[in-house]
């Protein structure tokens, strides 16, 4: 039979499940931490004038109108620099290009599950070193745990406590480390700070950034990496040679390039933000302060009752359980309608 | 130095050096085998109607739409279907799946120039049984190379020679196999057999397809795969979640869906190739006969300067060399209007 043809842990592994991504139907959907509003209006014309005959041809293999885009934005140099098919796509060609069978990569937790999927897919095996109850890592101890290690993953800020280190804080880890350092950046964009400075200083950090959440381009798969030159040339070997298409190069471009845009959709989701985490702790626990576009709601017991009744009554939200913590409802922040909407059902199950 | 973090065998390989994509300029490229026409109407029209605020939602992590428009074309179930960023996605998502390090893969040589890079980035081993003089293959040889071997690769149409094996043969061939078979058929568009229904008789066989070539969509990255649905189900662990965007797989579900633009287009690239192949004899060796959009031409020692002088006068075609073969052009077929300027210069040339 063909499944005994897998290699074993790809057969003794179970994969990654996204969160629930329904087709039509006019449920809120708060549940995978996408953009309420739409993207830049300047990225979908490059979208459209990319969409002609030009798709012929093969896209630039290394995506330098996005590499040069990126390099503006982030004062940094292009060649440091890899454009990629969503971050995860980067977080793959990391994986593969530090982490062999038997190695171990560390990752702190509660944080992003595709971690310990990818090192499952690689044969490799997780160490994990646990946030403290108000989220900050100890340092010594992480860098203890990550000793020998061949990778360390560190979201930032964090998924699903919505938390983030100070660029010093993860300074003091990157000081203690003598393995590459991902600092995944996915929700950075809805943060006061970032770690980008860091490559200047630490040849072993490595920045990832996501198209899907800021940016508002989930549907079009783009991310980008930062890096010191040698390592952008060291991941390339590994990633495919046309991982990037023509279309999400120019719209990725375009929405780079405008800056405005990202500020204005960035303040109205940072308000919405501040009025969910204001009205929560009426109706429950308090949530931790969050530098993400979502909140994480630690209600315990009341956590999956709450996440159905809410299914019920249309609104997706994400339940999350790890082991050792209370669950929880991990909250995307949506529209101001879209969270009034989930603030009134919540009053009604809750009181 | 952030070189060494990176995995010895990552370290020491040189990596896939695609065709050369130049930008811009007036160049006739004929070294990438992309199509001279432009992709359906139909699929522009639903990219275009794609590109709007429904990107900011994750787009359908098993591309429903696609799979869905590829069981319509084959007559196979949607469940036997995988979608890729483009074909070299599933060869990666494969190779991972089969493949671990130090085992052995195998594959006909020449061939696709990707899969040894694909196996050392695993750390894997290849194993490479030759093509005869006629670009055949003797079953029983090859079954006896791929003893004890983790996969097998078989690009058919085979790049760079342009010929292609028929059912049978490949069938012969899977029969005796007990490791999967990746029959790569990037360029079975232009054939006028397929071995999709191989599927059905062997549980090892795996079909490979590219929207680059017949479909004239290089620039959008998307394939698909073709094979039990338990194999399927089992690569899609593999694969990243969201590997294909919401705009790909709605314009490649719509190019599928136009079949009759395929056939107009495949005709004429069919007309314009048994053309140059009838003109290259009387310049230089004869061509094998091709099922692909592209002819191998063995010029063995007058390759590579004819190859430099078609360049400097604006024209690109592929130089290949392997060992112990003449070394050869590949040439894609273009349009008419190329081709004949192809001919032009080489009657320059060659005279």
């Amino acid at each position: 039979m063909p499944r005994s043809l897998f290699l074993p842990h790809i057969e003794a592994m179970s994969g990654y499940v996204p969160g629930e991504q329904p087709r039509g139907g006019t449920l809120i959907k708060l549940n995978t931490n996408e953009n309420p509003y739409p993207p830049s209006p300047r990225a979908l014309t490059a979208l459209v004038a990319a969409a002609g005959e030009g798709l012929k041809r093969y896209p630039d293999p290394l995506g330098t109108v996005l590499r040069t885009a990126v390099a503006r934005k982030h004062g940094v140099d292009p060649s440091m620099v890899l454009a990629g098919n969503g971050s995860d796509d980067l977080l793959t060609i990391v994986t593969r290009a530090f982490v062999g069978p038997g190695d171990v990569a560390v990752y702190p937790e509660p944080s992003y599950i595709l971690y310990q999927t990818l090192l499952e897919i690689q044969n490799a095996r997780a160490a994990v070193a646990s946030f403290r109850d108000d989220w900050t890592l100890d340092a010594d101890a992480f860098a203890t745990v990550a000793r020998g290690a061949r990778l360390v993953f560190l979201a930032n800020p964090n998924s699903p406590s919505g938390t983030t280190l100070s660029p010093a804080q993860v300074a003091a880890i990157a000081a203690r480390l003598d393995c590459p350092l991902v600092v995944d950046e996915a929700y950075a964009d809805f943060a006061e700070t970032d770690c980008v400075a860091l490559v200047r200083e630490y040849p072993h950090v490595i920045i990832t950034r996501s198209f899907s959440k800021g940016y508002g381009l989930a549907g079009l798969r783009l991310g980008y990496l930062i890096a010191r030159a040698e390592v952008v040339e060291g991941l390339t070997k590994v990633k495919d040679s046309y991982n990037c298409d023509a279309l999400a190069l120019a719209a990725g471009a375009a929405a780079l390039d405008d800056q405005p845009y990202l500020a204005t959709t960035r303040a109205r989701i940072l308000a919405t933000r501040r009025r969910l985490a204001d009205a929560l702790p009426a109706l429950g626990p308090a949530v931790p302060a969050s530098a993400a576009n979502f909140v994480w709601w630690p209600l315990g017991a009341a956590a999956e009752p709450t996440y159905r009744t809410l299914k019920d009554r249309g609104i997706l939200v994400r339940l999350m359980r790890y082991p050792g913590r209370p669950d929880g409802l991990r909250i995307t922040v949506g529209t101001d309608d879209e969270i009034d909407q989930l603030l009134a059902e919540l009053r009604q199950i809750m009181t």
